[in-house]
C-alpha cells in the first residue's frame, strides 16, 4: 500500500483509526483462556468487530514476545488473519527496532518478509544505515519514532542543536533516505500542539499518533494541527478500545468503542472537506 | 551478577571478551542442518569451544527473531544451555530494545525473566521511562546504547546541544537512573579516540564495545583508551570468530580464535597490571 491507497482507504471509511492490539493475556477476558489460544482468538474478534471502523492495525510486538514462542504464533496468526480476511487494511508491526545495517536487514526480514507486516516502528539514534534495510521492501512503510508520547520523550528529543531540535533534525535528515510512499513518523498526541510546527518540517507525510486515550492526548487537538490535504494521520487507540469491556460481549463494546472514535473522525474528515 | 563480579571472571579468565552469537542459519557449516535445531547446535559447539577464552555471550536477538517461533526455541534454548553448563557467563540479548513505561516492562520480563538473559541492549531515543523496567531486576543489566560503531552513527549521535552531544548527554544523564552495578554503555571499537573523553564521563561504568574485527575496529586501541582499574570493559567479537571456518572443524577453529583475542587482552590486562 502507498500514500495513494492510504488515503483511499481512509476516504472509504471515514476514518483514519488504527487499533493497537496491546493484548495482553492478563487483561483479556478469562472466558478466552479455555481457546488454544486465546490471544490470537481475542484479537480475531476485537479486530472482526472494529474492522469497519479502522484502516489499521498495530500489534505491540512487546506484548507477544514476551511470551516467547507461543506468543510469536499468536502474532504470526494475527498478521495472517488480517491479510487474508481483510486485504486492504494496514498492519503495522510496533517493535521499535533499528541496529547496525547487516542486523537491520535480519529485523525487515521477520516483520517485513517472513510475517508479513506494511509497516514497523523504527528507533532513529543508529541513523541511516539502520533504517534503509527496512525501506527495500516495495509497498512496505517505515514508520520513524520522532517525538513520542511518553515523558521521557523530554530527555532527548528536545536536544537543541542550533535551534534545531534532536527530534525536529530526524524529521529532516530522513526525509533523504524515503519518500511519502514508504516513511511515516510517530509523533505523540500528547504533543499536540506540537504537530503545528512538525507539520512545516514534513507538510505530506503520514504521522502515526498514539496517545489518544489511555495515554490523555486529545484527537480534536491532533485533527486540528496535524491534518494535512491527504489527511496524513493515522491516530491510535489500544486499551481505549480492546479493553473497554471483559465479559462475552468484549467485541461489540470494543466495536461501538472504536465506532465512537470514527464518528469523531468522520466530522473532523468532513470540517476539512477530505469526505 | 554485579559489578564486581564481572571483574572477577575478567580477572580469572584473563579475558574481557564477549561472543557475540550472530548465528545467521545460512552461514553455519551445511552438515549441521540436519539436526533438529542447527542453529542451537551450531550456538552450543561454539560456546563449548569459546567458553575458556571468554566472560560473555551475546547472541543479537535479529537473526533468531528472522526464523519467527522456531527462531525463539533456538534463542532459548541458547540462554538456557548457558545457563545451566556455565553460570558464571554473563549473556546479554541485543535486542536494541525500548518503548513506552508499559511496553518496556513487557520487553525486559521477555528477556530478563522469561528467558533470562542477565542484560539487554537498549536504545535511549524515548528517555527514562523507556529504560527504567529494564532496571528493576536484582544483578541484571542494562547496555545502553551510547555512540554506536555504525556509519549512521553520526546522523544524530553527534547532534551538539551547547557543547554537549547527544551521546555524552545520554552518557550523564542515564547515570541518573541506574549505577555501576546494572548499566553499561555500547561504545563501538570503531570510535576508539572518543574512549578518552568517554572515560572522563563514565570512569568506573562497563562499556560493551563491539566493532572489532569485522567492522575494522582495533583492540590495543580500545584498550589504551576505555580500559579503567577494573578494566570496564567487554569487547564483542562475532563474525571473525563463529564462521572462521564452516568445516567440522568450525568450533575447534572458533576457539583458536577465541583464544587468539583472550592471548592479546591477557597481555593488555597484564599491562595495566589488572591481572
Amino acid at each position: 500500500m502507498n500514500h495513494a491507497g492510504l488515503f483511499e482507504n481512509i476516504s472509504r471509511k471515514h476514518s483514519f483509526l488504527c487499533v493497537g492490539l496491546d493484548s495482553e493475556i492478563e487483561k483479556i477476558p478469562s472466558f478466552l483462556l479455555k481457546e488454544k489460544d486465546p490471544v490470537f482468538e481475542f484479537n480475531k474478534r476485537i479486530i472482526d468487530a472494529t474492522y469497519k471502523y479502522s484502516v489499521a492495525y498495530k500489534p505491540n510486538v512487546a506484548f507477544y514476545e514476551c511470551y516467547g514462542p507461543k506468543g510469536w504464533k499468536s502474532l504470526e496468526a494475527t498478521v495472517k488473519y488480517i491479510r487474508k480476511t481483510y486485504p486492504d487494511i494496514m498492519v503495522i508491526a510496533d517493535a521499535k527496532r533499528g541496529d547496525i545495517g547487516n542486523t537491520s536487514k535480519m529485523y525487515a526480514k521477520a516483520f517485513l518478509e517472513n510475517m508479513p507486516f506494511d509497516a514497523i516502528t523504527v528507533a532513529p539514534y543508529m541513523g541511516e544505515d539502520s533504517i534503509t534495510p527496512f525501506l527495500a521492501y516495495n509497498d512496505k512503510w517505515v514508520v520513524l519514532l520522532a517525538l513520542t508520547s511518553n515523558k521521557g520523550a523530554d530527555d532527548f528529543q528536545y536536544h537543541n542543536d542550533d535551534g534545531i531540535k534532536l527530534f525536529e533534525r530526524v524529521l529532516s535528515v530522513s526525509q533523504k533516505w524515503g519518500t511519502i510512499n514508504n516513511m511515516m513518523y510517530v509523533v505523540g498526541a500528547t504533543r499536540a500542539e506540537k504537530l503545528k510546527d512538525i507539520r512545516k518540517l514534513v507538510p505530506d507525510h503520514f504521522l502515526l499518533i498514539p496517545g489518544v486515550g489511555a495515554q490523555g492526548g486529545s484527537l480534536e487537538e491532533v485533527a486540528k494541527y496535524g491534518m494535512n490535504s491527504k489527511c496524513g494521520l493515522l491516530v491510535n487507540s489500544s486499551r481505549g478500545i480492546i479493553f473497554a469491556d471483559n465479559t462475552e460481549n468484549f467485541d461489540s463494546i470494543a466495536g461501538e468503542k472504536a465506532k465512537e472514535i470514527q464518528q469523531e473522525m468522520e466530522k473532523y474528515l468532513s470540517e476539512r472537506s477530505l469526505i
